[in-house]
């Protein structure tokens, strides 16, 4: 076959609409269309792929999506266990927490005069608002919550977990932080410090200096260590953000302690950032693989959409085909309570270093 | 009530995945949440309210979206008569032509060598491929139809209309040129010289001077007689470029000929650029309304998305839904042979100037 | 060398601020920089490459610059021959003729309220006002200029040059169109349909049916035979939209008329757009050499920026080091009053294809 | 004067070229014009009211900055005082060690293949590359120097002028850090555990467990002092991420220590996301208003553009103007050594919460 004929060998099939036709199938007419259309459609499968291949799945979500009405969803794949791990941004786990102690969000609109949404304590997202008096009293039910805790440091997964645990013994309400308490599925939040879950720690600090102690050193430590026991991995990202990088990094500090790895094995991306301007968020999963955080033939896409637009169609695909992929699946088993973290039944050595356990 | 309290008076209701849900439940369920998701919840209302509101409705299309794949997606739109007049880029009936003459696109990839593509003859538009041998053959065959016509000025809107037949003719396929033809809708190209179309043309010109003579300011009064003939409108803008200022001028033009329109009283746009640097295809619906294009109190939404992801979900959804609608719908129905176009059975007068004949 | 020395052979220089630096040191100084920085110090080069090497040098302007304040810096271009030809939108014509007429464009806000701003008929364009009386008296003064024209078809080539004439003679003010005049640089403007300057035109018509007649594809061949009497070229477009494909496409009809050119040899773009939603305005300089519309080996950038932020330092750079370079170029004599444009000296053929001449 | 007039009283005057002008003439010639390259000029202006009006200045910095090219110019605005306190991502502060320990970055290209980087072990960030062993040099270089510090927390703060001092002992090469170190100026770095800083200080704590403990909650702690010690205050955002909202934090939460605060007096933002996502990084300033982090008055500037593109032009014609208002200024004067900060050459309580001094 020429050349020619090799590139030009997989014609585009143009979208046919039809009534009734539901997720899967607009994703399955979706494969073969193009740009970004199509990759909405790859990313269903390459997450297929993800779940038959038994890895130990991470999933970032950066942007504001539990506000923007997707913690649910969120919560829905981590209970199905769609995926094995969550890096989060703070401000979804606190928009997250907000809603699962019976607040709302509202629609709002992004044309509101800013100056009077402030005289009446309303907080805006974009196109979303919020009563700040409700958020002032999650941040006191926050710090109350720390102060609680034993004098010590926590990192971020532990922490999270405590805080999961406490908000579904206090609600019994389903949302982000509960499903992963219920799931066994830990949570790490690196920028933790930028959020409200941290001005809660700091004020809980503010009324007890022992306490609101985290330790974010120790992420690092437990995410390449996670790595390490279910080698081979996969990253999916939402929206980009410190959990990309955080997820990726977490690849390439595993060869430190423990070489042999190839970075993840699937990468599956839905972001805005377009590439070049360097930053982390719009960086390429090509990029992701001269660094050794992304294997040099991992089967990997980029969306290019806000993922509040593309998700709910990929997520509802998903959930209509994955159910036996579910079942026959071998999610890696956690157990969460405490600072040392234990998978399939064996806790991480002390220090959580599992090379400790290798020397 | 308190301003607080109509400010917060609307949650968002978070996104439930469900196996099996279909288009039109996935996008309900997104009308509550927040960003581009809801944005495109409203997209459907929007397009709902024109077609029960028995409007003329403008569609515009710019970017890759014959190449890409829904060139029978919106064949389908206009054969259904979710909307009554085409304004395009060339390159979208141009690529369209070539599928309906047989020929493909097809799956490529952004990261090809593209010195290799042009030894091998093969053009790229992103990640689809197209042989460029048969885009020379469709050169020619436009070149030999345009040479048939007799030699006069036509405007884009004719010509099309004559292309579209003669494709119709010799290959009874589907796609917008032949689905046009076959609908009576009209299809306004405002910038055909820059495209294959019109590369096309000249070639006619080369074999006879006389010939490929187009008449793009004919198009101008006739499309604003069409929003004179039609009042209210509506305009759907897939990408922007000249379609997006083209269908908003029509509304302008027609209060110079004959004033008392308010400018398009529905307005949808699926685009990609933000407004912040000033150019057409990003510009906002309120910036719109300064300039009369869009009526002060328009119901309008603009939903930031790639047309490829957005589109097939939401015209899903749509075709679940609009049997009725579109069955009520009283639907302008034109005659387009020759250069005088006819609506609802009363030509324009012989002068394409609504208010000759009102003088 | 080894490979890997061989790709890490020139490192970065961070810039170094300095009070007092001039346009020209700063651009310098970002040669050595990444990212955006680094492309426009590289456009500067691409540019005064294309200078010296003596190759016809297009420019395409899309986006509105005119009313952004730009036009006298693009007059500025036009005036000392750092381009050669003018592709433009329509809007960027009618701004310019908009100030060289007397009247201004005004600094406004993007945040104004747009029903107020119809009230008072000002049109905004971002944070650009507008009186929207002085426009309306802008169509009629191109209305009135249009039907002293002889009744025949002009291509926008000729129409715009006697436009330039027109407001030349009646304002002796620079701008776009007058600079063009005053300096035999063609413009074309193959969207003209779809601007104010069309429907000037289109009002002349209502005038009179057999004035405002405009001959779109008669600019395909000229655009091509300019090509061809001055290979090779070179393209440069700022914004994206017609004009860029425009230029692309005058170098692959050029190839049908004359085969044997090399698309263009340098190609400079500023643009916003991303390539990843497959439209035009973002596409790749690798993606145009596939259609053979850019060299194989052309010196090539590709700047993503806003052209009113990345313009006046590049313009500024190369004001200050092009003089030497403009004094020895040989650029191309245009002769434009009339139908027939003749290139240093040689008019083109009656039909205005160069072929004809080599048969 | 009539509403028309008031709204059409400042004309765009179009920017004029001129051989030889300096950056502070083109900023001048910018203010004038539209869209970003107005926002550009006017930053200068914000900037300036920021250091005439002796107010505490925050520069938050995120995206390649330091690998791009920026780190002495950053540097320089830490020197001179143009702000007073940095937030940073890990990433800009672990490239700036890297050039400050005497290597460096290089000029690439974003279209190499990156398994052939990664084979050679290269590591890419867009156009710019790095060889990877330096860095795992570098982090072994953290990691040893984190091990030689006393077994506590160290917020980020006290870490980083720890880090600092180390270079400068080491290298007494100009950078971010060591310039910090120098100036006596605090950086906070919110998301330290999502970087190879992160990375060199868990391989600390792999040596021995007592040791890499970081204390992100005191950063909280002490940005909010700072802003309560020395208000008003201003927000200089580049690139946005973590420390926008950090710095924006701040605000908020030094009105829980102690209220009467009005948000940042002044806000200046360089960024090329845009709000309709509604992400943190796009976000507008008006919605800051909404939360309190931006006062309901606030001078303020969004400049949508590439930092490394926009920066230099900015910082120059800074550097040329604002000597006077720099030996004017009254900044505040740090004490970074030791867990507690002073500010003015009072302490902060001992346990940094400027409340406690009030009770």
């Amino acid at each position: 076959m020429s050349k020619k004929s090799m590139l030009l060998n997989s014609p585009i099939e143009p979208f046919l609409v039809e009534p009734n036709l539901n997720a899967n199938e607009i994703l399955q007419r979706m494969e073969k269309i193009s740009f970004q259309g199509r990759n909405l459609a790859i990313a269903r499968k390459v997450w297929n792929s993800m779940l038959e291949d038994n890895v130990l799945i991470f999933l970032g979500i950066a942007g504001a999506l539990s506000a923007g009405g997707l913690r649910l969803l969120i919560a829905y794949l981590i209970q199905h266990r769609y995926i094995d791990c969550l890096v989060s941004t703070g401000a979804n786990l606190y928009h997250d927490l907000h809603e699962t102690r019976g607040r709302s969000h509202f629609i709002g609109s992004p044309n509101t005069d800013d100056q009077l949404l402030q005289t009446e304590h309303i907080d805006r997202v974009y196109d979303t608002f919020v009563d700040e008096n409700e958020f002032i009293d999650n941040d006191i039910w926050i710090s109350n919550f720390a102060t609680t805790l034993e004098p010590r440091n926590y990192t971020t997964r532990e922490f999270l977990y405590l805080l999961g645990k406490k908000l579904w013994q206090e609600t019994s309400r389903d949302g982000i932080l509960t499903a992963a308490f219920r799931a066994n599925v830990p949570i790490f939040c690196p920028a933790i410090s930028d959020s409200s879950i941290g001005m809660g720690l700091s004020q809980a600090r503010h009324k007890d200096p022992q306490k609101g102690q985290i330790d974010v050193i120790g992420d690092i430590a437990e995410s390449a260590n996670l790595v390490i026991r279910r080698r081979p991995t996969a990253s999916i990202v939402f929206g980009g953000g410190t959990p990309k990088n955080f997820i990726n990094q977490a690849a390439v500090q595993a060869e430190f302690y423990k070489p042999g790895g190839e970075g993840h094995r699937y990468a599956l991306q839905i972001i805005t950032d377009p590439p070049h301007f360097g930053g982390a968020s719009g960086s390429t999963l090509d990029e992701a693989k001269s660094w050794g955080k992304v294997s040099g033939n991992a089967e990997r896409v980029t969306v290019h959409a806000d993922v509040t637009l593309a998700l709910p169609l990929l997520a509802s695909a998903l959930a209509s085909t994955a159910q036996e992929r579910l079942k026959k699946r071998r999610a890696a088993k956690f157990l969460l309570e405490g600072p040392i973290i234990s998978v399939d039944g064996i806790p991480f050595p002390e220090n959580d270093y599992e090379t400790f356990k290798n020397d």
